[in-house]
């Protein structure tokens, strides 16, 4: 999909819309490419109307924990039970390698022959903040599409992983045995995000030990949450335990719904969203208008041998876009 | 320094900066303290015409491969050679933490008493891209208070570590034999960003294998790089192995010079820091303006009740910021 080439007319951007409407993977495959590189903004507030209904779930962990094991099986079951999931598996590790280096996905291919699931994976091309962002994007065209969850499957927590976090409902943090103890994952910060953590490779030597630390710490942190801390163990490559998973991250979102949670949660996205957007937006106008007059070469060269002070050229630049 | 509560006045300012500039620690420790908090922008400007003199070098890899005790060491000796230095130790690793977890930086405390030595700790509170920017920041106030070397220390690479390796002239990668293979370390970025690497605690098991194995990769990988890939075996608690990494340092830094690639280098942070400047004063602005209207409160439930379409009231609100 990535490498065609398709001119787009705006009556063919409404009938791509309106394809994936009616549940054309191809054309779900087509706008997400649109709107990954950045040309999809008639398609996403075309699909707007038809999103929120998806319950979005977020996984991450150390690289090497078996997240893309447990995705898989967990796609697996809920598809199993009826349910149409689509998959965004983000590798920000390197911005260099430009997701060359995403070869475990494969792994998953034979999920994509079902019907009920749709996988993407997407990396870093450029910018860390663009990733997120178009991470949020894809959500919106597989929440649009009809799907039921939406899995978003993240290494680590740096930035763009917080990010994303953020916009799920549920956050399951995977470690294993050989993750460390509990207080570097404290450290980490993956227990603040977390929802539900999960032990995977819970045969491996140490899960239980690793089991016990993070009870203990995450009651001595986390006294005051409502919710509390389920760690579950799971074996993902024999699918054990995938039944306990889905069970608890249904009681997450009965949780969250009756507690008012779910809508506080995603209210409180739509604010943030907004921000970023327009932020966004904006950006663009100041680049588009300052720094692409050929002027900025200049002002660089003013700033380097000190004839300019960066501060105050800044100030200058600014005022000249929003008075 | 952090808790103390200052009144500025105009003048006050005036006098920090003078009195800083005349090499008094107080003043810069004020001054870093007023920048940190973002309140600096005055203290900046001024600033600004005296910094550029300092050579910058980054320090990342792993969390305990020792990068506390080797930027220790490496600042004995340069201050033991007549040197001025600056440390930045920023820890991003975990945004809701604190920084409370920086106790290893204790450590460094014997150095806080040599004359030409300064270090600043900083963790991340709050945002994350807010840190780099911080660091930016108290950088320039150390180079403006005259120090030879501004050295900051970061731990892995997240964003954050990204963007202060670019700030760097010389970046140093920290392993140690229990870093993984150099498969690992390739994935996690680190080659690419890597001008010297340091094998620290050598005289651990695998050290010699891990040193074979880099340089494997990294002539693979990085055949067509002029500067190469000084690989250098360290036990920097045995203060082994740092004159060989001052000395690779320098001459990094004359192959900079004699290339243009540290004009050049500099040249494109002034770039880059135009426009991050712009974009984080154009943030401001919106949500001055547009955000803290009240107004959002009521565009959130519009587009969470589908009364409104996400992207379409942005472009709105966009149009009122920039007509």
């Amino acid at each position: 999909m990535d490498g065609e080439v398709v001119q787009f007319e705006y009556g063919d951007k409404m009938n791509l819309v309106n394809k994936l409407l009616k549940g054309d993977k191809v054309s779900l495959a087509r706008a997400i490419s649109k709107v990954e590189n950045g040309e999809g903004s008639h398609i996403l507030e075309a699909l707007f109307p038809y999103a929120g209904q998806a319950y979005y779930i977020g996984i991450t962990g150390p690289p090497g924990a078996g997240k893309s094991t447990l995705v898989d099986r967990l796609t697996n079951q809920l598809v199993d039970g009826g349910k149409r999931v689509g998959v965004i598996a983000v590798d920000p590790t390197s911005p260099f390698s430009g997701g060359a280096l995403l070869g475990d996905r494969i792994r998953m291919s034979n999920l994509s022959g079902r019907d009920d699931v749709f996988i993407r994976s997407m990396a870093s091309r450029g910018s860390l903040g663009g990733l997120a962002r178009a991470t949020k994007d894809v959500a919106l065209c597989l929440d649009a599409f009809g799907m039921n969850y939406i899995m978003v499957e993240t290494v680590g927590v740096g930035q763009v992983e917080l990010e994303i976090a953020d916009v799920c409902d549920t956050t399951i943090v995977v470690l294993v045995p050989e993750s460390g103890d509990a207080i570097q994952v404290m450290k980490a910060g993956l227990l603040e995000i977390a929802d539900i953590i999960v032990v995977n490779k819970a045969d491996r030597e140490g899960a239980d030990r690793m089991v016990t630390e993070l009870q203990f710490t995450s009651e001595f942190r986390c006294r005051k949450r409502k919710w509390g801390y389920p760690i579950l163990k799971t074996i993902a490559t024999q699918n054990k335990g995938i039944d306990e998973l889905n069970s608890t991250i249904g009681s997450h979102r009965d949780y969250l719904r009756g507690s008012g949670g779910l809508e506080g949660g995603r209210r409180e996205r739509i604010r943030r969203r907004i921000t970023e957007l327009i932020e966004e937006k904006v950006k663009e106008r100041v680049q588009d208008n300052v720094l692409e007059e050929g002027k900025l070469e200049e002002t660089v060269e003013g700033v380097y041998t000190k004839k300019l002070n960066l501060f105050r050229v800044v100030d200058d630049l600014v005022k000249k876009v929003i008075g």
